[in-house]
């Protein structure tokens, strides 16, 4: 619930739709769990208001909202159901889609009305009046019920431009039937800011009503469409987390929000919620099951990522040169990248960000920079892949790497059975102490039975092996570019329940490449824990 | 070069940096090869200036000028080389760097010049006015040598904000000095367009420059920056092609030109270039070995993608009432989305395109609308797998599926050789003409193997899968959500020569899902091809 008591107020309102217009992306698919763990989540970031979907409409929306009132107890937001104003020629008491928003339970309700006379002809197959009459019924219904009313008039700049007259009267309808906020459109996302606030001005001073905005990000200006809204006048912004949305995707909430808290000096979430911007926006991604955008604003990895050898140089100096805000204030972090275009100065902090003192030596640095030029000209890349540069450098900085075994060979076996199950089974050759193990396990697939044999083969040599997890694993397929036939990379993610690390692996098949990327990783995990190399 | 005859002229100026600052994107790294086939793209869809990088700072930039002279005819854009002011306290003319410039021999120079004032302090370590004396002796220089000269005023809407009296001077020097245009930065990303258009009309006003804009996304702005300062009188504009460069990235050349051209109905381009937009844009993606972002404004595969039901119903009645554009104008086209958000008229839409007839077999469309959930909800994608998703519709018209094998069992080893070399054999066992086959082969990897077993096993019997070329291979592993594991899926592109095809495979691991997604590859190359089934 918005109060006064943690900086917010009614005044302002942030509106997430991810859970119903978010959910229309392409590739996102969400279950009745998911949508309860991003609506705790977005309750956790503090926006006031969460529209959980269309019940009545689709049966895991309804659900949706039944768990949600029992299972969740919000701290900031409210819950919003949406839905259509009542069929053409029916009273919207007799509405099986109206009744199913007030059975949702949901405090509030946003209703989509058409405000562009050729939907109402050409979509709704209505008359203009019928359509007026529409949006005043099913507003004056669920106002008498105790509903606090949204509207979204949907089309409304094309409509506005077609034929104002029209859609100012829709926008007078809602307000005077009762609805708190009418929210202008630009459903299909054609609108720049700059013809978009002065429509947004314009029907403000014509209706006195409250206005909100949801925008479209169809010409990349979302975010800038959504500020110029607010610019004109409006007071509730509709947005999505990270951005998803039908077709290029929805104004997103997080650099809207960011854009009011830090630019505009505008308190719009709790104390202390903005620095959890950048953990919430990721997590959301996880539960959503899309890699979270490295590029975002503000919360992508590489949003405070930097590699170029001038830039670099000068942050040396001072690293708010180059940063528009300290990224800690998002929950983001400052990142020196370690790639061929980076210099001696890139190199250096890094070995400071990494602890390893590189001292005046141009000579190493030197040896590092050309090391790691000539392993990502062959596919490696060190900036996704930290703990394998940290090897890279300590081995340069001691002269040689740190062995913890030696592999004489290995196999990996999949059997696809008669019965359609299948057999993974991995069979490794090392030497350890002076001593040359065999060791064969199974897995679910030909890297997992590597991983096993490997560990089966280490586990009495190392038993700190057993403490390593594998959490994340990702292929990408490099294409040759001089005909040289494709490379294959992968990045596996370790854990030791403590801390995290990445390392890369390049070679001409997939299961060669994870084997190195696994290599590095027990070789990172076993120096990380203080263990000595017993080869 | 740009000329009148084409529509475009020098009154305004489109100029692309993806060659100099898109190249700071983190995980681009270029070779020369990479920054001439780009260079070719950028001249095909039309800009007026293409900045190549750096030369003598960095020796593949060096490179790369003088095989662009030697290698490429322009037919549009002039080549741009980067560079700073001289250093202080030197002569322009005894300047390497500046000597550089002048040797790489493009006729236009864009000079970085400091206009923040705590910059030159700081960074630079020199006066004031030692900094002004530079930006005038470089264009000067670079000017009495026959250069054209443009000057990025780095940081300037924070200096501008900091110390206004300062930065107009810079703006002054430069202009004043001949450059023909004052390019305003807004380098570390932070502003917003209300203010940025503001100042800039602003310095307009102060100065009487032509002034230039160069945008970075921090904010999620950059499109809407850029077109701000537009609105303020800047008639040269500087962005990258997928919007690429350093931290989020620069203002995106696609949406910038296509607001142009589109919204403003402003000719920036030649005739018939915007059209090829959507093919320059992932060509250019190609070379950078980057996956296009699917997301992408006007060039995305989703930009005019529809899913939800709603919308396709109402698309069926007219398509421009979801779409701000007909995305045939920037070289794109819509699709329908098939999911299980997706109702029935979604997939009577989708059959159409696919040109398979569903009649009014209601029965049939909900039997396929099943299916899909179904499949998806155990980790397939139908809306990236079109063909996956052919095969499927067919087999609910027809009743069965078509089947040109029936796979007994097989088999795949990788093979780590103690010399380090690698072994990948797979074995096939299959039916086919009422025959057991059995074949083995050898492959650059597991699944290249197991797609050669099983072109052996079955070249006798259909020759026409010699014709088929796999030209794509996708991993993606998606995490289990409830604690069941994780999921493997594949997405393999397949061509014969004329049409390029998708298929997805899902399994516990990548070799069985790879089999899935080739086996279905093989299915539809068959059908497509017209071949009866041999089983």
């Amino acid at each position: 619930m918005t109060d006064a008591t943690d900086g917010t107020d009614d005044s302002f309102h942030v509106f997430d739709t991810t859970l119903r217009d978010g959910a229309q992306r392409e590739g996102i698919n969400l279950t009745v769990a998911d949508k309860l763990t991003i609506a705790r989540h977005l309750d956790d970031f503090g926006v006031g208001f969460i529209e959980g979907g269309w019940p009545g409409a689709n049966p895991r929306d309804t659900e949706f909202f039944q768990r949600a009132r029992e299972e969740i107890d919000f701290r900031h937001a409210q819950l919003v159901a949406f839905g259509a104003t009542r069929k053409p020629g029916v009273r919207a008491e007799d509405d099986p889609q109206v009744a199913a928003l007030l059975a949702s339970g949901a405090p509030v309700v946003t209703l989509v009305a058409k405000s562009h006379d050729r939907h109402v002809e050409l979509a709704l197959r209505t008359t203009l009046e019928e359509n007026l009459a529409m949006v005043r019924d099913t507003v004056s219904h669920l106002r008498a019920r105790g509903r606090r009313v949204f509207v979204d008039c949907e089309h409304f700049f094309d409509g506005y431009a077609a034929n104002p007259d029209y859609a100012l009267q829709v926008v007078r309808a809602a307000h005077e039937a009762g609805a708190d906020v009418v929210v202008l459109c630009d459903t299909n996302g054609g609108m720049l800011p700059g013809p978009l606030g002065t429509v947004v001005a314009g029907v403000l001073a014509a209706t006195g009503a409250r206005l909100g905005i949801h925008a479209q990000d169809d010409t990349g200006c979302a975010v800038a469409n959504t500020l110029a809204a607010v610019d004109a006048g409006a007071t509730h912004v509709q947005c999505t987390a990270n951005g998803y949305g039908e077709r290029v995707g929805n104004s997103n909430l997080f650099p809207v929000v960011a854009a009011l808290e830090l630019k505009y000096g505008r308190k719009v979430l709790p104390e202390g919620a903005l620095a959890e911007m950048t953990r919430i926006s990721h997590a959301i991604a996880e539960v959503v099951n899309l890699t979270p955008s490295t590029h975002q604003p503000y919360v992508g990895v590489s949003a405070f990522a930097h590699k170029a050898g001038l830039h670099a140089s000068a942050i040396k100096v001072d690293p708010d040169l180059y940063q528009h805000i300290d990224p800690e204030r998002v929950g983001n972090t400052m990142r020196m990248l370690v790639s061929d275009m980076a210099g001696r100065a890139s190199i250096e902090l890094k070995g400071k960000e990494l602890g390893v003192d590189l001292g005046d030596d141009r000579e190493l640095v030197g040896r590092v920079v050309e090391r790691v030029k000539e392993r990502e000209l062959a596919g490696y890349t060190y900036e996704a892949a930290d703990a394998s540069f940290e090897l890279l450098l300590r081995q340069e900085v001691e002269g040689r790497a740190r062995r913890y075994y030696r592999v004489e060979s290995w196999r990996a076996i999949v059997e696809d059975r008669p019965d359609g199950t299948h057999a993974n089974e991995a069979t490794v050759k090392l030497w350890a102490k002076g001593e040359r193990i065999v060791a064969t396990a199974e897995g679910n697939g030909p890297v997992n039975a590597l991983d096993r044999a490997l560990r089966t083969a280490l586990g009495r040599i190392y038993p700190q092996l057993a403490g390593l997890e594998l959490v994340d694993y990702k292929v990408r397929i490099l294409e040759g570019r001089q005909g040289t036939g494709s490379t294959t990379r992968v990045l596996v993610s370790t854990s030791d329940g403590q801390e995290e690390w990445s390392t890369v692996g390049v070679g001409e098949n997939v299961i060669a490449a994870s084997w190195q990327a696994l290599d590095d990783a027990f070789a990172y995990g076993l120096r990380r824990a203080g263990v000595e190399p017993q080869e």
